[in-house]
């Protein structure tokens, strides 16, 4: 039976691609988080969508569950195998066309890097208007399957605002192909818009036809103390009218602050330790150094670094980035990225460290997150990895403040049996018919998104 | 049998707000076009979402279908009856909350004008972003269940990117509410990305959760005189990276340009004739002005006028909207609105005067539209209302310049013959097993959209 479903990959994509030995299967069955893994059958690399097509059809004759995988650079179990699953591994799909400058649009394939997408906008005088830590490994399929998110939401939206149009394949073998790049095409549903956020769950996302922005060069950022995440939340909404040049405000405590210091063994660039951080970043083609410090002095902020120098603005950043590495060596934390109302933040800031107290007493708490967006990033430190009493708690805090169980990283496997916190009956139904509408058979990325039911 | 529905309508929503008079009920049965109208069995007012729900129930129960009607402003036939189905009427939902100055989000009511959101907008110092002629009339919930374009997409892009969430009724009576306002909210698929642009065939829209834009005050146009369209987008293509600022960018031909000044008894702004018009406007917090002249010299523009005060701004604005007016006045026009990517888009507007020549010779062919979007509207006058030869010429020729058969309009029954022009089998198929996972029944604007078989 496995020999045959072998045989039909191998059919389909080339012996080459699909890859079935236990040390080079390794490194697509683990993800990001080393909290998901699980055993493939085999992973497969096709060479683009009609590949893809060949594979799905493989899968479904032999009755096999295809897991979907960009980058790996996910956090909930999305794009991993739950185990004896085919991955689909889009690394292959590589294609990076020019830019169109008249539209400001750039074709790009499932394969290619956010780091190498922005190489390439920033040639031809633009941006890709999308930024995260992860920019090196995530790649545009993935991004565009999770609707990942970043600290430029807060100025250009989630990637879903990028997309202009993408190729897919449904789970039934359909192709969607919509990337002519018209801005304006209202001539049917607009399925791209569905697959975006789906997380490959509904089709596999093979080309991309991505929005680039203007590319905004002049750059000034500040990090603030503040006696409490209510401050930094109230100073935000203070400035956030005068700051046109706003694309970033990132919250930081005390905690993950030392955390991240001791893990670069750096030096806090403020005189002293505060309760709560404030980092923001303005950009402009003018520099909007007048724009944020006008602001800042507007609003009576005292304890304040400004940084407008490439090295002084990457020192700062790297105080923010740090937080992924200096917590993965601290341990396996459970990761929850959850958004709450910006009115709501300050409760749920104080409410969560309690409510992770009652189920883990031991836990090491760590919030910070895109201030602008009310997507905050729970890290808890000390409870088995397999115990998932932890992040219950969080998502149940992040429901009663009115808010979502997952912003930006999605809900994957972790979070598939919590979605009802957040989402009705009626919404799930709906969503199961869209699911059995476009995947009849199952067979794309079971166990991800819809809980069992 | 009509006796049964429409107790069971009167039921659902009292008898005030089922109309079945034929009077009353006839501007509810005619489009803004003349060319769409139909009988309706009865139209009802609902007066939220609870209502939406019993109506369908009442619907399903007897067998009757639903067109949902905004403003009445549509071009495609998709808000009017055919005969014999229900109008679903969302005049009554006219919630209009405060603005969130944090987040730059309101929540709207389907039944709210265009006009009364911008109204609210602007009182709180921000813009919705949106704006095209019909918005005094225009709905939003119409605005978003065709996903509506206009003259700013330019800058901020369609409906589609103001709507952060929104309240719609499925087909077969689930409710699906997401109006928290979080910017980032992965918590399964995005069903309100879905039913933005779906036309009426999956939900009705009932309430919208609304990004808004900065306010922006200072304004300045110029009308541009140039020897071809060709020359027109070639001056586009020139200028736009420069003007930052950008936020509309529309063709107009001399042709048309006639026709408007003859309706408005004007004299043109410009010295002479010519064969092609570009006319650019230009908005920010600071005066653009020095921004586009300096962009115009550089292209060496020679016959321009630039307006920068309010008078002479409405002045140039209204040789632009005045099309409809003029175009209605010198008879019942075929209305057709495509795209087509901007390097076509020459070819386009010198192609169509031929396409349409051929299937009627003495059609009177007016070109006019968003340019920066490649968005074309061609207006065909002449040929008998119910002929539609010059409409199929019009979308064969979009289709084969790799444009879509509509752009902004939407499909409505007016093109949903034609949907395969620009959309594969593949893809025709995933939007019939959609609507069929969402509107069982198909309760939900009959003939719309999908073509049938």
């Amino acid at each position: 039976m496995a020999d045959a479903l072998i045989e039909a990959l191998v059919a389909a994509v080339g012996a080459r691609d699909v890859l079935v030995d236990d040390d080079v299967r390794a490194s697509y069955e683990t993800d990001w988080t080393r909290r998901f893994h699980g055993r493939a059958r085999a992973v497969v690399r096709p060479a683009g969508a009609e590949d893809v097509v060949a594979v799905l059809a493989a899968c479904r004759e032999h009755g096999a569950a295809i897991v979907p995988q960009g980058g790996n650079t996910g956090m909930v179990g999305g794009g991993v195998p739950r185990g004896g699953e085919v991955v689909l591994s889009l690394g292959r799909l590589r294609e990076l066309g020019e830019v169109d400058r008249a539209t400001g649009q750039v074709t790009v394939g499932a394969g290619v890097t956010l780091a190498a997408l922005q190489a390439q906008a920033r040639a031809a005088g633009l941006d890709a208007g999308v930024d995260f830590g992860g920019r090196d490994s995530a790649t545009i399929g993935g991004m565009v399957a999770t609707n990942a998110g970043g600290i430029q939401a807060i100025r250009h939206g989630t990637v879903r605002a990028r997309v202009a149009g993408l190729q897919a394949v449904l789970g039934d073998g359909a192709i969607v192909d919509r990337r002519a790049g018209l801005l304006k095409d209202n001539a049917g549903y607009d399925l791209p818009a569905l697959l975006v956020g789906s997380e490959g769950t509904l089709g596999v996302v093979t080309s991309v036809r991505w929005r680039l922005v203007p590319l905004l060069t002049a750059r000034v950022a500040a990090l603030i103390a503040l006696p409490s995440v209510a401050a930094v939340a109230e100073l935000l909404a203070r400035v956030r009218p005068e700051l046109a040049s706003l694309q970033a405000a990132e919250l930081m405590t005390d905690e993950g602050m030392r955390l991240v210091l001791d893990h670069l063994g750096a030096s806090s660039p403020l005189a002293g330790d505060a309760p709560a951080y404030l980092l923001l970043e303005c950009a402009g083609r003018a520099d909007p150094t007048d724009e944020l410090v006008s602001a800042l002095d507007g609003a009576g902020v005292q304890d304040a670094v400004i940084a407008d120098e490439a090295g002084e603005l990457d020192r700062l950043w790297r105080l923010r980035e740090g937080y992924t590495e200096a917590l993965n060596a601290a341990g396996i934390p459970h990761k929850m990225d959850v958004g709450v109302p910006l009115s709501q933040l300050p409760r749920f800031a104080e409410e969560v460290v309690t409510a992770v107290q009652r189920v883990a007493p031991d836990a090491r708490t760590i919030v910070f997150g895109h201030l602008g967006d009310g997507n905050v990033h729970v890290n808890v430190l000390g409870p088995d990895p397999e115990d998932d009493a932890v992040d219950e708690a969080v998502l149940r805090l992040a429901a009663a403040c009115g808010g979502t169980i997952s912003a930006e990283h999605g809900v994957g496997v972790a979070k598939a049996r919590w979605l009802s916190l957040t989402r009705s009956a009626d919404e799930l139904h709906a969503m199961r018919a869209i699911k059995r509408a476009l995947d009849p058979d199952g067979v794309l990325n079971p166990g991800a998104v819809l809980p069992a039911g």
